[in-house]
């Protein structure tokens, strides 16, 4: 059996299964980032991210933004989880034949968003490779009454979604602002029953809530925010590297947050978790019901 | 200008300089893993290794060794701060094509090591990718007390090494054993002024060492413990990835150490750190002292 017949998601439950943890670990494998034991107030978080060249850049983009992605993704998990970031580390494969100037403005790039969330960069390794290959891990740290998983939605939440999906290979991937702020505001301000970022597509990384959270949802085509770069709505839904955030929040919550939204970045109420279906249901336009195979980006 | 002509270590030193830290930082770049600031008597350790096919390892060594080798290396950087590992962070590239068989027994191999320097396996990353690339971010924790860095070399030093060297890419760099319970020993039991793992050779990593320590040594080709893995002498001492433990103390704590050491881990007295020089000095066996040029494997 080979890779491509079981699937990314498949393979990564299977390696899973076969893990034990110590009572470190407050969340393991399966959320944005692990959650691990740190100080009385406070847990520590810790991801990681590959980015590949040909698969998650072009080279012909140049060094800057990459290095801008390469650091913005990691952020972005560690805002998913209701954190801060702090430290990371950065391994580097790259081809003897790479111009300097490339490698300067990658380091550039990862500089201004370390510079920009107060992240120190403390070490790394480089190494030859002939394909591009950014792997940068990264620290946070969560207030423990902040800590956020994707696995606490609960019948009746409403699905708050930020910023607009979709179309983000056009350009927007490699240049976005991790939702820190946005998440910050939120979990200091609410109480937040699952988070989750949008890398995998909006129906893959909703799906993940729900499976996490063993419950299912409806959600509406016309409050779903589409972004311009999109090509289409069944397209843009499934895209992923939006990096927005979806979020769930009591109902009650809901109507408070909507009043007091400090941000311009949009915020649109897409759904809610349901009583009793496990699946995820679109209504679109028309009024019907359709269906959701939760599928989004998956390597292999 | 290209990366070949600068050269790896140029290119880390250029990185470096542009970086700004803060006061979490006790050590950044420059030494086998970073040091934050994390509990009252314990500083946390933060180390990341990248391993691309058919530069550290070939595919045909199999699954298995490969995961142990992808796990270990990261374990002897936090040995050679004095520390004990704590949690792991993996990422994945392979091609769809490989079989699953390959990837159950690299996890196999990253989970013996884990298991036996209690590490907990926390999160990761896959994605596609042509040829196979695996990257372990691994964070450790070390009292304060026995924190060792490169830097801390006097004159008058005995230079130590574990072990044999030479020859490990034969077959001993996929399976080798961190030195872990040597380390700690050491840490806890004697003033150890500087260390560091044997990676890079041991002339280029001694050479770390002097230079972090802005110091010169004189070593003894009849003192080098040559593994009978090594072609020669002469490619022994440049080979790399040991994955011993080079280490300086004082004069009286070397008397001390080398009755008292308990391991059938060899320990062998190579030399010392000078008190004028600032090169790096081999004595062959027919006593003639050879100036060496500090070089062992880069990358480009």
């Amino acid at each position: 059996m080979i890779l491509r017949d079981l699937g990314e998601f498949n393979l990564i439950k299977r390696l899973s299964r076969r893990i034990k943890l110590s009572a470190c670990v407050v969340k393991g494998i399966g959320d944005d980032a692990a959650v691990l034991r740190y100080k009385k107030d406070r847990h520590l978080l810790f991801t990681t991210d590959m980015l590949i060249e040909g698969r998650h850049f072009l080279k012909s983009s140049g060094g800057y933004l990459i290095g801008k992605k390469s650091m913005s993704v990691n952020v972005s998990d560690i805002a998913a989880m209701g954190g801060i970031p702090l430290a990371a580390v950065i391994s580097l494969g790259v081809p003897p034949s790479l111009s300097l100037d490339f490698v300067d403005g990658l380091y550039r790039g990862i500089r201004e968003i370390a510079g920009k969330f107060k992240i120190d960069l403390v070490g790394g390794d480089t190494v030859r490779s002939k394909k591009i290959v950014i792997n940068i891990a990264l620290t946070g740290e969560v207030e423990k009454a902040s800590l956020v998983l994707r696995n606490g939605a609960r019948p009746g939440d409403v699905i708050f979604v930020t910023g607009a999906i979709g179309g983000s290979l056009n350009k927007r991937h490699l240049n976005f602002t991790p939702r820190v702020k946005e998440a910050g505001f939120l979990v200091k301000s609410y109480k937040i029953h699952s988070m989750i970022d949008v890398s995998d597509g909006l129906i893959a990384d909703l799906g993940h809530i729900l499976e996490s959270s063993r419950a299912g949802a409806v959600i509406h085509e016309k409050d779903i925010p589409i972004s311009r770069d999109a090509k289409n709505f069944k397209t843009a839904i499934v895209d992923g590297e939006d990096f927005e955030l979806i979020f769930t929040v009591s109902n009650r919550t809901a109507d408070r947050l909507i009043k007091k939204w400090p941000f311009r970045t949009r915020l649109s109420k897409i759904g809610h978790i349901c009583k009793d279906c496990k699946c995820l249901c679109l209504i679109s336009k028309d009024n019907k019901k359709q269906k959701q195979k939760i599928k989004g980006y998956a390597h292999f």
